[in-house]
């Protein structure tokens, strides 16, 4: 019998009614049997990247716990918003410090996307930038089904924020489904 | 006779010995007669941005000089590494915030783009990730030639950090003449 | 009183039920009075770049035509579909061909992008690409707004292909407007 | 012992004297023992790509060829030239009629990407034009190293085209060694 996987997801937004934050917060209940997912460290303690604060106090406290649960994770869920077309400057930030560590955690690490946006077009931007650093990271990034949540507000509980509309949750049951495969197949689990 | 205009830099790297740094510090020696360049506020004291914090406490004091330094320039030349074939995250941070300000300053306002790095292609993937920032927040990016310091090392001196290679002179200088006549046709300024 | 300025529409598609075709054809009744937009040379015709082929038979008849309609206009819009994430084939080979002449024709030229798809997010992938194929070639290509036609096949009557959507109606007059201030801006036509 | 694995070239330059397909010719002689590599057929008898002639006439040889010999490889190298920031039109157009077979051959086959430039960035641009093409594709794109042969005109002998630059043929070799790997990893084929 296949050894259960494990993911984290890491959260773009730091805002508390965040869409994106709501929409990692809906993944281990969509999971198959054989991934389980739960939230990764936040990246709201993380500074602004400086090389010689690196070099003068080594890396912050947030940014060993971020890439410490990146390396235990069988595979990584960034679920971001888009800001200004691209992405938002503290998931950006987070990524620059965990880049600069030892064993850089990203390398070989199975990745999938997600994005809400109140906009139509669901963070189909964000994501392909994403997709471009994690070339220079050797991650191994997740293609299909893209998971692009547009006009979020209609799509979860205005005071919940619970994920209710059901094509939404489809598409993420069928993303997750093959990331699990997609986690096996490239890891050599099975 | 033709008023003089007046450009800032930004740099996106806070490092005291960034290429960049001395990159943005060279501009002044380098620009036409009608375009002065001065340094516009630094970045470093820009918290990641949080949209709560933004909603209960305003604009930090620093967002709110950049805002006005853009505001009350002719130009804008953003000078940055490139940080996972990307924008630096405390770079696009900063930029995230100020595009939230109302009367958002990147709006119709010429932008000139540089950048210097460690590697041979000098900066090629961060410049069009900005370019494409710049299409959502309307800036009028100024196109060729294009400013790339590739194997940096080797084209600033190693104690001053002052820019010596010839080559990279000489097309700063035609870049920066450009510039001045792309400001003064899209803005009407004559 | 103010010249009235041409632009002419260049389709990325050749299928003759083509929803970008067809919103071609709308263009010239939704543009404001001081723009009139005809439709463009077809780009079927020009056969698969070969420099070969340049250098012993010169530019095809169909790329001189393409070239000549650019130069003689004020503006370019292209509308095209999104193929595989990225421009169609077809198109970037006209871009191609054309990009090769003396007196490069899209140089300083300015241009609008439109896009419609099947999908929802309506060519966001293939105008980013686009753009990035344009600074090389030093068009000046329009921001804001963006004409994203997604499901365009409920947005266009499904006989007769016109467009019936009133929101991207008025968003394309709206662009359209905005393009007509954008050219005589940048190109000093007053 | 593991079985040895084919692979294929597609190269998007057409013309006789091309970088791109003397660097294409370069790769059987640099591939390690368990990855024997042939060229793949030419594109250049594959018109451009129009849904009416699909829908009245089907698909062309050429491109059923081409379809053929992608599925019949372990994997695909595409050795490519830069045409104004992006994808060559022929090389694009290729890729779409292709994309439009039933069985689509792209979907998880492992590809590494290639690409000479007479410039010094040796084809950054089009390779994430490519890779973004490939996610939709779904296609397995190797991340690293990436192979930009800069300055190409200085790397292959002038006469015979063969590739004397010895950096280039280690790092190309090295590509080739990790791209064996992955076959290996994200195939199943040990």
């Amino acid at each position: 019998m296949a050894d259960t996987l494990n993911a984290i997801t890491i959260c773009g937004s730091l805002r508390k009614g965040s869409y994106n934050a709501a929409l990692a917060r809906t993944l281990p209940a969509l999971s198959p049997a054989g991934l389980v997912i739960k939230a990764g460290p936040p990246i709201d303690a993380i500074p602004i990247y400086n090389a010689d604060v690196q070099n003068s106090s080594g890396f912050p406290a947030a940014v060993s716990a971020l890439a410490d649960a990146i390396r235990a994770a069988d595979g990584l869920i960034i679920v971001s918003p888009e800001y200004n077309y691209s992405i938002p400057g503290g998931l950006k930030n987070a990524i620059d410090w965990v880049s600069r560590l030892q064993n850089q955690p990203f390398a070989n690490k199975p990745i999938a996307l997600q994005s809400a946006t109140g906009g139509p077009l669901g963070g189909a931007r964000v994501q392909y930038h994403l997709r471009q650093s994690m070339v220079f990271l050797d991650g191994l990034v997740f293609n299909r089904p893209e998971i692009f949540v547009g006009v979020a507000q209609q799509k979860f509980d205005e005071k919940t924020l619970e994920l209710k509309d059901q094509a939404t949750i489809d598409i993420i049951k069928q993303q997750l489904a093959g990331f699990e495969k997609f986690i096996r197949r490239v890891s050599g689990k099975n």
